[in-house]
């Protein structure tokens, strides 16, 4: 029997409109390229957003219309973030950091038809715009750099909107933004991400036990709104209607202190890089910042260490972990404490916020190996799975990556982890540089951190190596500092205090340097091309 | 274009599941006949809820059976909140408040199948047995009375369970919860509760600007849970996985008080009537009981007036008023301030803090006269008008209510207010009490709380009565308190000061008493048949 509830749609638009009429006083303040700073109120935000999308429509937008964006974090990007959805199109951000060949394989690849991009990143723009075809191209002036060819006034666009803007009558199923995951193998992936799953996934971020967004908050997000959506934090900030604060390109320490502190920002989140450049600025000008007490940190991206986590405390920066990925929009896991933590030891709490958290509401978590499901016992591993509203359930015209998700309907996250007996996972590997060696799981992200941990090495990779007995033995690859003296037989014996002997490298062999990714990954999948012959 | 997300359905179940596996420490706490108090787990709730769900299963419940609740508030009843609809089935809270035709008639109307009832309301069941068809009656034991009749133990049927239990793969829009209004007029009505607008009208009401439900907090649902889901709590607490307080039958102003202290409530919910109960018993006995601080109360159900929100504060009992019918579920706005409104003035806060507050997120608000959407200016009066997840599409097999509901899709609540620039709602009136006088619409409720503020004033009703020239016109019957020597002329001149003249009653006439309902809410609708032929 159906409940007798109205058919009422989660959608992007419902936030917009909230905003607008209920917060149109609150600030929405950008850095720009001359470190001057843009304020308007969510009044201008709702009064442009709306005009962006009427603009849009009358440019022949049709449902479902990729628009794509190559911008900083500022006003603009946010007018484009509900502009496009609200228009019936689908905001597709573009990651300024790749290169021109994979930047025109996913803009062709999702069939962007239009282009918004700041003045800045023009250049950018002209290594691909032979290789790709948008209609028309709106350039956002940061910096009051000439147009270039073809292109049009982002200003002059919005001014052609008269103010008469209907909203489509949209299905909370359809696909409201895009974003593409480029791995470390194989081509870009897009996700599209329905209104449902956005409006939801910025629900749950705002609830107490998670971010804690409030109305009285200044958020400001540090990490690229071409980075899944900015972790969901730029949604979150118009839903609860808060102050908002955007670096725009200035991204150094001493940048983001001064915003952090000027604009009393009370909730951030930036990947761990940022923060430790955050809380080294701070160590070297004791006193000169004054921040906020108790500012929430959402951290992720990569597992801070617990070093981190303890050094920001002091600065009044209270990190929480989340992990997730672009497939999950992110947020799948969130390191708050339960109630009855709080009055552990500090060493106990600080061992549970470097963990990557609980599941999420409205996400089903599991750790899967050969025997099924793993036991909550902090030990055994398995592949991550997921499944929930903002889980994608494939990726954009890619059938032949079908394999990513269990038959069972689970996306395989290629992360490895544990659970512990209270529901916290802690990622321990990547599927594919997991060592998987007579039936048990070595992490090899475990070894390596060990082998670093010694005062003579400067680096190491630690990878599966095939073994006609084991199936698969770890090998570890070691760069040693400059004069160092060790020998493998050291080392051996350093990492033995702390594994089984069945989880020690079989062998450890001194190279010169490691092969990396452009984003500074150790990338495995090199070297373990170059070493899959080896004789043991 | 569809978004590509997986189809996860929003359910009852899925906020169960979370709690049972993130939080089985967490307590719940009811109070029995004997003022005794059982404590047990979430733990053992969830087992408990899922024998439930089993044995239900087991005894032949079919998806969208209803399953009646006559019960206070206390952990049973929890269980049956999240067990029958975990088995598919559909709790139908019956109020034990109701006189016995009207009980036997919304059991039948709604054709519930099984019962679950409190051994110490066998009397009133027994008083409805013979005009209702139960197929089988589980009695919960609060006091040790004897079963009765037919009845079998709600723990024997429990025992049935065998530990093997599945959720039926249940879709969002499914019913989960059922309860009728009985209004002043007509048959009572049942409002279908989905799945879907019970997890968000939760997930709402967890905000941190609305409720903010979180972990850590205590929470104690005073409102009955028979009264619009306790107005959502017990599902919000389940959600948050926090501890649960329930008064069982012990609704005195000690007892509440006592459940405070000894548990450390953070925070509780219940109308108007018990707070002045409370806040007299504070009053009376000073220093006796010591509360948690900043304890957030939820208080709905009728107005509260300034001077209670005043008084609580002065304890620590920060008051939020919340607004809505059983129609909608039952949240529509809630009274929090803005951030912008924390530093005005204490006496303008109080006066927002009165209103009825700013739509929810999700809920669409508009308030609607003659001439269209009224303006935001805090005094064009208009019927208010709900749209949202949550808000009923129509009434359980009544389709002669349909004009509920305006050709739009919006329902109409029966209740007139006024909006202000900021968008909080102020109730003025139901529609059919308002009185509409040469095209102007003046509150009857305004003109006697103004009557009522009169020292020899005992009770005041006033009603609109058929005019010919002005369409109706107000009239005011009025109780003196004994030994008054008031005239009408007198109270007519107390209440210019106050009100424009065409607003003034044209007749006030001394009656020595009013009739009312048994609830205490004054029987208009008798005085105005009573007045309709009244020469002016």
């Amino acid at each position: 029997m159906q409940g007798l509830m109205m058919n009422y749609p989660l959608t992007l638009n419902h936030i917009l409109e909230r905003a607008g009429k209920f917060y149109p006083g609150g600030e929405i303040v950008s850095r720009l390229s001359d470190r001057s700073l843009h304020r308007y109120t969510y009044a201008d935000f709702y009064r442009r957003a709306r005009a962006l999308a009427e603009a849009l429509q009358r440019a022949g937008l049709q449902r479902g219309d990729r628009v794509g964006t190559l911008m900083w974090n500022h006003y603009a990007h946010l007018e484009a973030y509900f502009g496009i959805p609200a228009a019936g199109g689908v905001v597709h951000t573009l990651n300024l950091r790749l290169g021109a060949p994979d930047l025109a394989y996913i803009v062709n690849h999702a069939q962007d038809r239009f282009l918004i991009v700041d003045d800045t990143l023009l250049p950018l723009y002209e290594k691909i715009r032979h290789a790709v075809r948008f209609e028309r191209v709106f350039v956002v002036s940061l910096a009051g750099c000439a147009l270039g060819q073809g292109c049009e006034s982002y200003e002059q666009f919005l001014e052609q909107a008269q103010g008469d803007f209907h909203y489509p009558d949209l299905g909370e199923n359809e696909a409201a933004a895009m974003c593409y995951t480029s791995g470390t193998t194989g081509s870009p992936k897009g996700i599209l991400y329905s209104h449902r799953g956005l409006f939801l996934h910025s629900m749950m971020g705002a609830l107490p036990d998670q971010m804690a967004y409030t109305q009285r908050d200044v958020m400001m997000p540090i990490v690229p709104m071409f980075h899944v959506n900015a972790w969901g934090m730029p949604f979150g900030a118009v839903l609860v209607g808060c102050k908002v604060v955007f670096p725009g390109p200035h991204m150094d320490a001493e940048s983001i202190l001064e915003l952090l502190e000027n604009e009393r920002v009370t909730v951030t989140a930036g990947v761990p890089t940022i923060w430790f450049k955050v809380v080294e600025a701070l160590e070297s000008h004791p006193g000169r910042w004054k921040l906020a007490p108790d500012i929430r940190v959402l951290v992720g991206g990569a597992a801070p260490p617990e070093t981190l986590i303890r050094k920001m405390d002091q600065y009044g920066l209270r990190l929480i972990q989340g992990w997730g990925l672009t497939e999950s929009a992110p947020l799948a896991t969130m390191s708050t404490l339960k109630a009855h933590m709080q009055g552990m030891a500090e060493d106990d709490r600080y061992r549970i916020r470097a963990k990557a958290g609980v599941a999420a509401p409205l996400v089903d978590l599991r750790a899967v190996n050969e025997n099924g499901e793993v036991p909550w016992d902090g030990e055994t591993m398995g592949e991550v799975q997921l499944r929930g509203p903002w889980i994608a359930s494939s990726y954009y015209q890619l059938p032949e990556e079908k394999d990513k998700w269990t038959e069972d309907g689970w996306f395989r996250t290629g992360d490895v982890g544990t659970l512990d007996a209270e529901g916290y996972l802690k990622i321990t590997d990547r599927t594919k540089d997991l060592i998987k060696s007579g039936g048990e799981w070595i992490s090899s992200v475990d070894v390596e951190n060990a082998i670093v941990a010694h005062p003579e090495v400067r680096e190491a990779a630690v990878i599966a190596v095939p073994h006609p007995r084991w199936q698969e033995r770890p090998f570890a690859l070691v760069v040693l500092k400059d004069g160092a003296k060790v020998t493998p037989e050291d080392l051996r014996g350093f990492l033995e205090a702390r594994f089984a002997r069945w989880q020690l490298p079989d062998a450890i062999v001194f190279v010169d340097q490691l092969p990396h990714t452009t984003t500074g990954k150790l990338l495995k999948r090199e070297l373990r091309q170059q070493y899959q012959d080896w004789k043991w």
